[in-house]
């Protein structure tokens, strides 16, 4: 048997600003061996999600800090290589948050076993925590209700733009926010949305005035900053805005200037509610019944962005903060098991 | 009978910052006489309220904005002198919306008649829109629940010296930020709360810090800027931030930087709810049932500013932003009716 060498990527400094190579350490030794109830799984794709860039920070989130010296943290989609552990067989395909490696041992706890058959990228968007967050965001954060508008911010990203499709699903009038013409075709040819904006060369604003013409009444905010502020200056009585993410913010030591509009919520006895996938992972199966049905009758589409190898980790996460990427953006380690 | 002369403080232009007598035209003419269907009012108090501030700009809020030309719209308690209406006679104690002027006719619409032998000031307090703001901005928004820690911003003002003892009373640790050391030490001292904060001259954010070992469950929030940030800053999973009042924002024309902080409520899934006393008169009944209980048995207290002299009301909106009052302030237009 071919020694197995295991990389990874382990967090040495904290980036101030964007995330660049010399804040981690690359390292290579021999893969470690499962003990008695411990399992070695290869790692197939990285999932790279804003939120990572959270967890690089020294402050507590939703999640512990990363420590400095610790492989960095990342979701991942992998296959068992070598089982000691009564419910892991080789070559179970496997979700878990084995961090950027090829190899981990684990004991299995937080790890599933994926069904086969289906793409394994659709368990990094749709049918994996992407698609949880778009599903109980919108349905149990924004309580929408067939007629109204919603507004998508990073629409085109992984979570938005089904955020967006799921909404038209629902009977929603949706406009989605993105950054490139490209993007913003996308959304509208391909997925229905009503409208897009591309905020790097429009008014957001106004353009918001002009396809909002009954006001917003749900923001499914992503990004924050001036583009949410735009969001919130048209909002309705009783808007809900559904707090996902804040990536413009994410890049910043400092806390950002925040929503300027913060009045309209109280003018219009709006609701903004803060939300975390990780506790929605009970309910799972709820989203995945929905997400599963509507895949299989196609009435989801979804984007993939794949980064060839593990060493291009660091650097993907600015994809993210650049716009660079349309969909779900992953890095894949090795090939998929046949 | 002697001439009525009505004085009126009409808005003539819109402040940019502060409000001053200039942005008021002051008129003297012969008090309108009721036709029939209507009844002439004498006010006797005028309720003076950060929101009067809201109303003078040229944006719509949660009501239309006052046009200019028109009579400054105000709360006011006040008696009838003559009744051509069925269900008023002369010498009702009757609340309403009558605005800055001696007399005001109306057709009743609005008009509720007051119970005698209670304080008048009670009506302008803990038994009128003071009280229902601070009753079901805690208990609906706020949902409190025993044992919580609960921080009240303008903590000493009409509002906020409510909503704390009523905190109390449903079993909360109690945390209020005034302007003063006067201030401070009625909150503690007379009214109970478990601690206060000068903001004026400490450090609120360490002092929170010290002051809620447990974190913040709920910020009633009547001032917005960087204390609420301070607040935010502390907050603990799942918190509520009861959006009641923003003082430090309204004597700005243009929307001020927001909380910087409002990356913490995505990570604690904290939630930020605006709301307007009016969406409440519906279930007044409920909150005043509660409110006359524990006024009654002893367990709520109040403190009156009374400035006297309608010709003062420009100069008495000042006072709110100077923080210059404890609890409620009004203008006094005529001595209460024997």
């Amino acid at each position: 048997m071919p020694e197995r060498i295991n990389h990874q990527w382990r967090l040495s400094a904290r980036p101030e600003t964007r995330v660049e190579k010399s804040h981690f350490t690359w390292t290579e030794q021999p893969a470690p061996e499962p003990a008695p109830g411990e399992v070695l799984v290869r790692n197939v794709y990285l999932s790279i999600d804003p939120t990572n860039r959270i967890w690089m920070r020294e402050e507590a989130s939703y999640l512990p800090p990363i420590a400095l010296g610790a492989v960095m943290r990342g979701g991942t989609i992998g296959f068992v290589e070598q089982s000691c552990h009564p419910n892991f067989a080789p070559g179970d395909i496997v979700q878990g948050m084995l961090g950027w490696q090829d190899y981990a041992v684990t004991k299995g706890d937080g790890l599933n076993k994926l069904r086969k058959g289906v793409p394994l990228t659709a368990y990094l968007g749709v049918l994996g925590h992407i698609g949880i967050t778009a599903y109980f965001g919108l349905l149990d954060i924004g309580q929408p209700k067939a007629g109204e508008t919603l507004v998508v911010s990073a629409a085109a990203g992984a979570v938005g733009s089904l955020v967006g499709q799921i909404g038209k699903l629902l009977g929603l009038r949706v406009i989605g926010i993105a950054g490139s013409n490209e993007k913003c075709t996308w959304l509208t040819k391909d997925l229905g949305f009503d409208g897009a904006i591309n905020y790097k060369t429009e008014n957001v604003r106004n353009r918001l005035r002009e396809l909002c013409p009954n006001g917003i009444d749900i923001d499914f905010e992503n990004v924050g900053g001036q583009i949410m502020d735009d969001v919130l200056s048209l909002i309705n009585l009783r808007a809900r805005i559904v707090l996902c993410g804040l990536i413009s913010t994410y890049n910043e030591t400092k806390p950002q200037e925040g929503p300027r509009n913060i009045g309209n919520l109280l003018m219009k006895r709006g609701r903004m509610e803060g939300f975390v996938v990780l506790d929605y992972l009970p309910r799972a199966a709820e989203a995945m019944q929905a997400l599963s049905g509507w895949l299989q009758q196609g009435k989801l589409q979804y984007r993939m962005e794949i980064v060839q190898g593990l060493e291009n980790a660091p650097d993907a996460v600015n994809i993210l903060f650049d716009g660079g990427n349309t969909g779900k953006l992953a890095v894949q380690l090795c090939p998929e098991p046949a």
